[in-house]
């Protein structure tokens, strides 16, 4: 394929092509395939946490860090589409403008809803092409801390959570189910009310229930804003990333990442293959119909179809026919 | 089903136990099947927005309103599980405490995460328990704005957004998505600063911008932990459900929910049946094997698998056989 021909040589409009194509769903299982070889030198790292926190500002901060040291970066900034933008907020884009002109910086702002995709699938899709690509690091925001967030974050090779003193309370934060994710916190807008309890609060409830053996979260903080903390966040990445090398904590997280991918993608094109057979087909109206009067339950409705064996049949066949080799 | 028949009659361990097994995805689609018929009295309300901004407060205050008007309330706080409390988190709990010896409320806990399930489906399934139960509101509190408690959003009939002046500015909100659901707007703790600011932005954008045509979700000041602002917020509800009973909109809605559900249960039990398969299968380990030692890319070791034909042929043995009557 010409585009990945292009990427691989370092043209910039063939990689936001080729991951315009992968955010639609476009020929993703090709385009991996032929990137799979390129993939694997790139460090990723995640930064998540609430709305509100300055995560853009911290990837930002931790984009000049990276650069003053030579290094290439990638960013996927993971906004969630609004209905008013349709897109990206443009307040991050401003903020991140500095860096548009830097040829070691490669910015992209994902949907994350909308009739585009943007599901944790396609940002570790993304994630993949900026790897192949020869960044040598590669940033990922999310913005949230749902469930799809959180998936985003299991792409990641360190995790870092940005908090405010203000924006939750330590519960809060359990409840948000980031102890599970943090390899670094990050205490942002440190000068605030409030700051010093969240670390305290936040310590404590690491030495007491930590799930990793091989590495306790260090608790930061930082005032993204006025680029105070980036400099030792940077370092405790490093570090995290060296303990993960030592410990083969690094080549047992990329494993399972493969072995998740490897089940996802054989339950994606399975059910997306079902799914539209299932949707064409006559019968399926038909029940469709019924259960949205209510005149019979949606699983009762389910059982006739699965029953049917319309669904096998004809899918039997397809996907003999359409397979791509 | 004896539970069924039981919590039909009022019974509350009975109603406790059928959440635990839909939680748990043991034998729903037999049990949305018996309920079905007493399914549809229960008005639904959610309650949703980001951390901290005192959603469990808002429960707490509309259940005792809807109380002192003789009506029954069904409560699903959906906490997602924390690593450290295995569940809920103990200070909503103490919180809801005073509703605990009320009979006429049932509050339940729900995890959103962890080996118990708790999909947005499960939740779904819990709110028709709660229906079937014969209580007249259910309340759906979630915690966070990621796509999983959006989609939880999507079960409701009048959907609340929570927030607070400082959990995040209106650029933050847009990010989160909640324009797009919210019904009404509660800006929570309003005596804080920065509510007045709040309250103007967010209905300036909502009357640029208004994407439903039968109603402008108003946006109001409440103090829930001072009790100010319940009533007020009550009659909103009220108003709005009168209204979508008026344009017909509620049906609409409720249709769009069923046919979401029908939808949404062919493609999870396809893809559940077929997954088990395909992870007992032979082929299947040896590739999961050169995945996870990078010999060959997720993608197409996916193609392999779904081109032998073995998934398609012993799938379709499995349903004949396994399928419920």
């Amino acid at each position: 394929m010409k585009l990945i021909h292009d990427m691989l040589a370092g043209d910039v409009l063939s990689l936001a092509r080729l991951i315009t194509k992968v955010e639609r769903g476009d020929g993703v299982p090709q385009i991996m395939k032929l990137i799979y070889p390129y993939v694997g030198r790139a460090y990723c790292i995640g930064i998540t946490g609430p709305p509100g926190a300055g995560k853009s500002t911290v990837v930002d901060c931790l984009t000049k860090v990276i650069r003053k040291q030579g290094f290439t970066v990638g960013i996927i900034a993971a906004d969630p589409t609004s209905p008013f933008t349709g897109g990206a907020v443009l307040g991050d884009r401003i903020r991140m403008q500095q860096h548009y002109l830097d040829k070691g910086v490669f910015i992209r702002s994902m949907a994350t809803r909308g009739s585009e995709g943007g599901l944790p699938q396609s940002t570790s899709g993304v994630i993949k092409l900026l790897n192949a690509s020869g960044k040598d690091f590669v940033l990922v925001e999310t913005v949230g801390v749902g469930q799809t967030e959180l998936d985003i974050m299991r792409s990641a090779d360190t995790t870092v959570v940005v908090l405010v003193p203000e924006a939750g309370d330590t519960i809060q934060t359990m409840k948000a189910g980031l102890f599970e994710i943090a390899d670094i916190f990050a205490v942002n807008k440190a000068d605030r009310p409030g700051a010093d309890n969240l670390v305290n609060d936040l310590r404590n409830m690491l030495h007491l229930h930590t799930g990793q053996t091989y590495w306790e979260a260090p608790v930061l903080t930082t005032q993204a804003i006025h680029d105070v903390g980036i400099d030792e966040l940077f370092m405790q990445i490093e570090k995290h990333r060296q303990t993960m090398e030592d410990t083969g904590e690094l080549s047992k997280r990329r494993q399972e990442q493969r072995r998740r991918e490897f089940l996802e993608t054989v339950e994606h094109r399975i059910s997306a293959e079902l799914l539209q057979l299932v949707e064409r087909d006559k019968e399926m109206g038909r029940y469709m119909k019924m259960v949205e009067l209510g005149e019979i339950d949606p699983y009762s409705a389910a059982d006739e179809i699965l029953r049917s064996g319309v669904v096998t049949a004809s899918w039997s066949q397809q996907l003999a026919g359409r397979m791509p080799s």
